[in-house]
């Protein structure tokens, strides 16, 4: 779509060298074909180095933009445009021009199985019956799909991975933008989930795709049942995470990084490789040093949360 | 069912006016068609305004009913002998001698997608492989149902919503009777689930149908995943729920309450508008004052939480 | 499979008196057909009692097993060659050999559910669109079993229950074994559940199939929406779990325990009949005085609890 129909259906003045748009990313990650925006003061060293084709931004920030990127001057509150922009970039859940599905040898695909248009699944998988391989979706060797699974369009999926009844991979991310009268615009969550090789999900998981880019679960990470994964988050090789636990969006676990049951860890964090959270962790903050094991809400050190909880029983002999 | 039956059924000896019962309501909305009970002192102002058919109650209260109304008296346990009652109300979950399904133009239906008889689907609908609309359910226009969506007889859903893979909408609400020896009796959810134009909801998520009438999730709402919506809730226009968060049944939200992720509400309560619930939040008392913001668990204002978690976390320190 | 092709296949060196192995099975329950092993010393008086055809064990307990009970000698972490071995004990989820599902009188099977070879269906059962019924998946008279509902192989269910949309029965346990570069080795999990008469499951919920023996819901137990329930725990008659509680793997709750909404039991405890647990308890030891109420993570009793939290919030008064 050209950069000028784009700015009239969001209701912008376009001025400037028209160009093709491909699709959308951040300033950081964006090539000469997409659109990108500035909604974070984070990543304000990011407008100076941006290769984006164009940008959302406030008047004041225009000039910060090298040479040849468009600016996409908007009023206010660029995060709300890029939003009503996303919808065009939404790739289609059916699209009957691309070529049938390309089963691998050995593979047992049920009757009762979806598999879409353009989707390509390796030697030796089994798909169960009520599964959904879901437009341009990729699957390697070995790899079992039970009952009722949903695995959302450009999905990736590794070999020898199991993925447990009406799981699923790929639904959209939480994203929205908000009016002024309190309603919300839908960012459209346009990416894709990449699961690695030796992989294993539980039952009723759902992990999202990404805004741009993808969602990854490293490789011989295994999930249990009804786990969150929020979009963009990046699940580390050989993590563990146990039942109803749940990570928000853009997260990212170092490698074996062990989560206990119903623990939750806040959006925008990283933690450190070989971390383990006991039940019910709340993380709010980044864990930077590896191999230390926590607990509680707010967070602490476990053998802390421990002494602090005996301190608190003694409230009551007071 | 003629009122003289059911009382034979569920062991009830019938003495008054016989009558036609077509279903089941609460004291309040209960017209002259429909059987209602007493069994909560909440409800007592309702027993002499009542329009219901009959009454289930204990013999002391019989005299409090209107003229006209019939008093079905029990010995004790009133909601007992209701649901003994309720089994015989409930909507056919198949039901062969109702129309075929009416799907509105531009709609794409799955071949491996089931509606049942007596739907209506709108216009420019997507409805996926695997996704189960049930007998008369109602779907508005431009409305996406993912994957392994399943959606109960009689549901209502609107226009330009967006409902993820697994997510159940409709299933039956969480009430049971108790019997002397421990044992549980079904109390039929009869009702049915409202879902308002301009929806999403995300995977794997769960809105219960009502007991009688019906559960809401109001314009413009955003669900995330693996969230609990029980029986009789009413959630607010805008109001965003994070994913694994909850609420229990006959619960109301006001426009533009957000609810973090893992938060969770008690039921029969309500919350203001404009009211946010911090991540982990336990509401189990109504919040009345609009536009505050809530942590905790016993919950409290945001502010006094972070306070108190300083003060707890210098426990540490004596 | 053979003692001897066993060993080869998991890098031990046989030597003793080779023998057919059917399966696998703890010390205690094993019979002269299956294999087991040693892992944890609460576990070590079963080595003198075991009826195991042979026992992977480290050299210095060789010497406790009975006469005729081989001992497979390894270095260390017995548990992770069992997990090796545990492939080869897996049952088929498609076995075309097997006799076509027989579906009892009255019962109603939609079109388009899946209903696998050597499963047993009972008379007026209901089998929604996109259920799945595994092979040799037993079912009783008069159950419902909703749309999207996977039941895996070798599950067995009663009479009179209700399954609601989406929930998962038998999905493997979460259980692996580790290499010391910290990948993982699947224990695959080669048990079932039961699901005994009168139970209903609300939608969502997951119930993992055991690594040996079976996973119980008994007798008339209630379960509601999105809750966990690990390998071998065992349900008790009418207990009630509300929704987004869950319980780790092999404890064993008694008759009418209550389990509140987001509620959570760790793995291999014994909670005692008629406990109560208020909505969000953790639970970390077993139970053992029935008919007490519980709050709290750590628990402690309901009332204490409530006066802690006073004691707790008269912090902010200093």
């Amino acid at each position: 779509m050209k950069l000028s129909e784009i700015c009239e259906k969001i209701g912008l003045n376009f001025i400037g060298v028209d160009k093709e748009i491909s699709s959308m990313n951040t300033l950081q990650d964006a090539d000469a074909t997409q659109l990108s925006f500035f909604h974070d003061k984070k990543y304000i060293n990011d407008l100076a180095t941006t290769s984006a084709a164009a940008v959302i931004l406030t008047a004041d920030l225009a000039d910060k933009l090298p040479e040849g990127v468009e600016a996409l001057v908007v009023p206010s509150n660029p995060y709300l445009f890029m939003a009503k922009a996303s919808q065009f970039f939404t790739p289609k859940l059916i699209d009957s021009t691309l070529e049938k599905a390309k089963i691998g040898e050995g593979s047992y695909v049920a009757e009762k199985a979806t598999v879409e248009n353009g989707a390509i699944i390796g030697s030796n998988c089994t798909i169960m019956a009520g599964a959904y391989i879901g437009t341009n979706v990729t699957i390697g060797d070995n790899t079992i799909i039970h009952p009722n699974v949903t695995i959302y369009r450009n999905s990736i999926v590794g070999s020898n991975c199991i993925i447990h009844a009406s799981s699923v991979i790929g639904s959209d991310g939480f994203g929205f933008a908000h009016n002024a009268d309190g309603s919300h615009i839908k960012f459209y969550q346009n990416g894709n989930v990449v699961i690695e090789d030796d992989v294993e999900i539980g039952s009723n998981t759902s992990v999202d795709c990404a805004v741009f880019g993808s969602t990854y679960i490293r490789k011989g990470a295994k999930l249990d049942n009804l786990i969150q994964i929020g979009h963009n988050c990046d699940i580390g090789e050989y993590s563990i995470m146990v039942a109803q636990s749940g990570s928000a969006g853009s997260t990212k676990l170092g490698r074996n990084v062990v989560v206990g049951g119903q623990a939750a860890i806040a959006g925008h964090l990283e933690i450190a490789p070989f971390t383990t959270l006991a039940s019910r962790t709340g993380v709010t903050k980044s864990i930077k040093e590896s191999g230390k094991t926590f607990a509680g809400f707010p967070m602490m050190e476990h053998k802390k949360w421990l002494k602090l909880q005996a301190r608190i029983a003694s409230l009551l002999k007071k």
